[in-house]
């Protein structure tokens, strides 16, 4: 099953705000037993909108959203979303009455600004927003579905934890583990890894990380990460490889890198 | 001017990473007077990486990419780059004796993995890499220049900060500016927001961001950019803008949210 991430906002492209969202979604896609095919990170601009979804959506199971639902004349996710895929756009009423009720409690007025806060895609399901105001949006669009969420992180997280249970991919289990080494060089080890990954047929996936230590030594972090069809089944592979790559270092270290 | 920022790395789709890298990029391209167009993040896949650098460069005046430099056998950008735009792969000679000396003086022996990373497109600069071990390129594509950097945040940044000045766009010049104000709700302001835009016709750009304040009260950053022909230029306008945001701001506290 694959899966993509959409960011949406200008202060992501310039830098100004780090992309802390798509890693907190990556991180719960991966789990939930997705491949994370690509991420997208796009302005506040309705054609760039629009394509983003319509090329995620053309060869994803998973698209997940963030950015753009807020009240300013920048935050046109849903509008652009819907115009896409021709769907109307609908006033949710519990939204819209929640966001009366709060209005009305600090005095203030109804603005056609916090109006299209509640307004969702026709046939959508609203996930709601206990942090801030904006609801996010969950729908089906062909065979696709799609997770609407806001950009402020507290928010999005919060709605990304309600949607979590329900996205998980059946059968499919993850293990992962690292394992710091020194004294190693990444590209001695590299050929060692290869062979290894080979052996456990897809079912493994190693990565390595050069990194210096609080002395100044050079380390290395070796991630594992395995698949099962259980639990016990991804725990068994990880150990396995675990056992190979502790003997594999071992015998570099006899030898020399 | 167009730039785009390709991020490339399995570690950045699941969450592992955060994308600290694009960020960075993102902000040197932004004050150099670009227009950042468009991210994208994707793995460690032939197909996908020369999907990522053909769809950019299509758009693009200005790529920079990062990740896939290292020497494991996951790190194929350069390759990926280099088949995706038919350019036979070179030795740069500086490169590989660099390799070999650092490699002879801990008593290892160069391996296809390491002679990798001094692998260039012909015709490329090599932009050299005084933290690690892979070099950057540096290479025109069509009407676009291409900038592929290592993904090892401290490598990135030193290559980053030995290019940017020669990708300065000429004659823009761009200051910015955030004010935090408290007592103001971001969906009163938006509608003024976007006619003080309309009135400066595209040189101002004003965000605004809803936060929590240590106290629990909720303020709004209000971020100004804009940008002028001159540096003098650019400033005044943002001046402007700061004042006339301040009587706004003023009035609104006056009548009311």
């Amino acid at each position: 099953m694959k899966a993509g991430i959409i960011t949406i906002g200008n202060e992501v492209l310039k830098g100004k705000t780090v992309n802390t969202n798509a890693a907190e979604i990556g991180k719960i896609l991966h789990f939930a037993g997705y491949d994370v095919f690509r991420g997208y990170i796009v302005p506040d601009i309705e054609e760039e909108i629009r394509w983003a979804f319509r090329s995620m959506i053309e060869m994803c199971d998973l698209v997940i959203s963030s950015g753009g639902l807020g009240p300013t004349f920048d935050d046109i996710t849903v509008a652009s979303f819907a115009k896409e895929f021709s769907l109307p756009l609908v006033r949710d009423n519990k939204t819209f009455n929640k966001i009366k009720k709060s209005i009305e409690s600090r005095g203030l007025e109804m603005s056609k600004e916090r109006e299209k806060m509640a307004l969702i895609p026709e046939g959508a399901n609203v996930i709601e927003n206990n942090v801030g105001t904006a609801p996010g949006i969950d729908i089906k669009v062909g065979k696709a579905r799609v997770i609407i969420l806001p950009g402020v992180p507290s928010e999005m997280r919060s709605m990304l934890d309600a949607v979590s249970g329900s996205i998980k991919v059946n059968d499919i289990f993850f293990s992962e583990e690292s394992m710091l080494v020194e004294g190693i060089y990444e590209a001695t080890i590299a050929p060692y890894v290869k062979e290894l990954m080979e052996k456990y047929g897809g079912k493994v996936y190693i990565k390595t990380h050069p990194s210096i230590n609080d002395k100044g030594q050079s380390s290395l972090e070796i991630e594992v990460s395995s698949r099962g069809k259980t639990i016990d089944d991804s725990k068994m592979i990880l150990m396995d490889t675990l056992r190979d790559i502790a003997s594999m270092v071992d015998n570099i270290k006899k030898h020399g890198n």
